[in-house]
């Protein structure tokens, strides 16, 4: 029908071909037409891989930190995914953009999948996007997903909201933990690092954000943000990073808040794939001629714009 | 039913009582709940008055402006009704603030109706609660309704949107011509009103203004905006404004664009009210359980989420 072998991709990406994996990618980005087909193929792979979502303002030292816990996870045998998403760059596609470069480290490496992805060009907005790429990473095969967004900004916290986990990096003498609190960033943060531990003021903005968690009222149960000290250019504090994401892994699984996360996930998703629907089948009855004839019956005084909008609706 | 009088207060309305416009225009501000029942009994009084939109940057003198105009159209004997819609002032119901006051010229003038509207509190904001206050004036007989807006934003083009004939008010020495194309006003003007015209640099502006309407391509038989010298704080050009606008109504009544704008701006209203109905049920699936056992086949992979959707849209 469509001329693409979504099935045959995905039995590629399956067995760990790369560029079956880049080609799903790219179709999940260029819109709704192919989306649907592609979730189908996908859908009886998802669920296995651990989703860890990675966000901070620019310059506390998100790739670094990502190249890292890269490095960490390969070093226990596990296939990673990395998705460093962009809401604000122009670029999409290769992992070679600005310090992009330094996760070179891992090019050559066959356990490791790579993509950068923006929102320019993108039907539907990278929140259409993102969570089918990371179906993809899912259903080949990456045992970890690492999704990596700049700033703390509305689309960031909606991508966060995509991880199982998320990790929230801080720096020194940022007054990020003013800012994460207007952000809303401590309702999302399972794990605070200080990145850049070795520079002045680390431990004021380590106390200062222990602080705040001190000050969040939570019941009984119910998980408490870790915050970790990292000095991720130099390989620091990385596997303190690995085992407070382990713990909060834990918690996920012992409570059934993995389960919850994820079906609260799913109904956001469905939701809102539904109403982009909606909004493009009340298009079509406009380009056709069952709005414009209620709308004449609206400004000649015959019909109010509600019963109009009644009737509109049963000729959905 | 709702302890409402709506027939009732639309009769007092329409005799003239200025307690019963209030009142009802309370109403389609408070939302939602009310709006089809106010819209309904005023179906049949819609579509008498003639609707001027009023917009331009902050210090262009729209209040004065307005002033003026008030006090022409009464010269002639016509019933006036204002609309000050503030997209940005926490200020809602008085004609008090501000140069409002001003206003007051006409306080004790019962064929003068006036009224503030802002955007807090709105259920649905002011692009649903203003076309249904035009409705509240137009039932309630009055023979020209000014919507005045503060501005050139997305939200101003939108109130602007309401109206038969939108005059810009310009004044010299704000680099108001090149705004005007950023803004894409000059798509939505029919009439320019260079105001303060006996300042420095009003000249500049009225062949900037003059320039960038012939740089524009139009049809034969498209209407060609005008442009108006003012100075509204001493009374001057307001006829030659009235005059434009005249104009302006007589090239849509003899071309029978009057209708084609009312039925475009009906279909707007229409379909923005049939979607935020949708937006609604789908929430109210949503807290129902089809939604959630949905989401639970999609988080253990037995379904996708474009396919969830389809059954969500089957159970609306």
């Amino acid at each position: 029908m469509t001329g693409r072998d979504v099935p045959g991709l995905v039995e590629r990406a399956r067995v760990g071909d790369p560029r079956a994996v880049a080609r799903l990618i790219s179709l999940v980005e260029s819109g709704a037409d192919a989306l649907p087909e592609v979730a189908a193929a996908l859908a009886p792979h998802a669920g296995h891989a651990e989703v860890v979502g990675l966000t901070g303002s620019p310059g506390v030292g998100k790739s670094t930190t990502t190249n890292e816990l890269v490095r960490a996870y390969r070093a226990r045998g596990r296939r990673v995914g990395v998705l460093a998403v962009d809401p604000s760059s122009p670029f999409s596609g290769g992992a070679i953009l600005g310090d992009r470069v330094r996760m070179q480290d891992h090019a050559t490496d066959p356990g490791v999948y790579i993509r950068s992805m923006s929102s320019r060009g993108h039907l539907g907005g990278l929140a259409a996007a993102t969570p089918q790429a990371v179906r993809v990473l899912d259903g080949a095969g990456c045992d970890v997903i690492l999704v990596e967004t700049v700033g703390v900004g509305q689309a960031e916290v909606a991508v966060a909201s995509l991880a199982d986990t998320t990790l929230v990096l801080l720096a020194p003498g940022m007054g990020d933990a003013i800012q994460a609190v207007k952000a809303g960033i401590l309702e999302i943060a399972d794990v605070f690092v200080v990145n850049k531990a070795d520079r002045d003021g680390a431990d004021a903005t380590y106390r200062d954000i222990q602080g705040m968690i001190g000050l969040g009222e939570r019941a009984p149960g119910q998980w408490r943000p870790q915050v970790v000290r990292a000095v991720a250019a130099r390989g620091e504090g990385i596997e303190d990073v690995l085992a407070a994401v382990d713990k909060h892994r834990g918690w996920l699984a012992d409570t059934g808040e993995l389960r919850a996360r994820r079906v609260r996930r799913a109904a956001a998703e469905v939701e809102a794939i539904a109403l982009g629907t909606l909004r493009e089948r009340l298009g079509s009855v406009r380009h056709g001629t069952a709005l414009e004839s209620l709308a004449e019956k609206v400004a000649d005084g015959e019909l109010d714009p509600y019963a109009a909008a009644d009737r509109l609706l049963a000729a959905l």
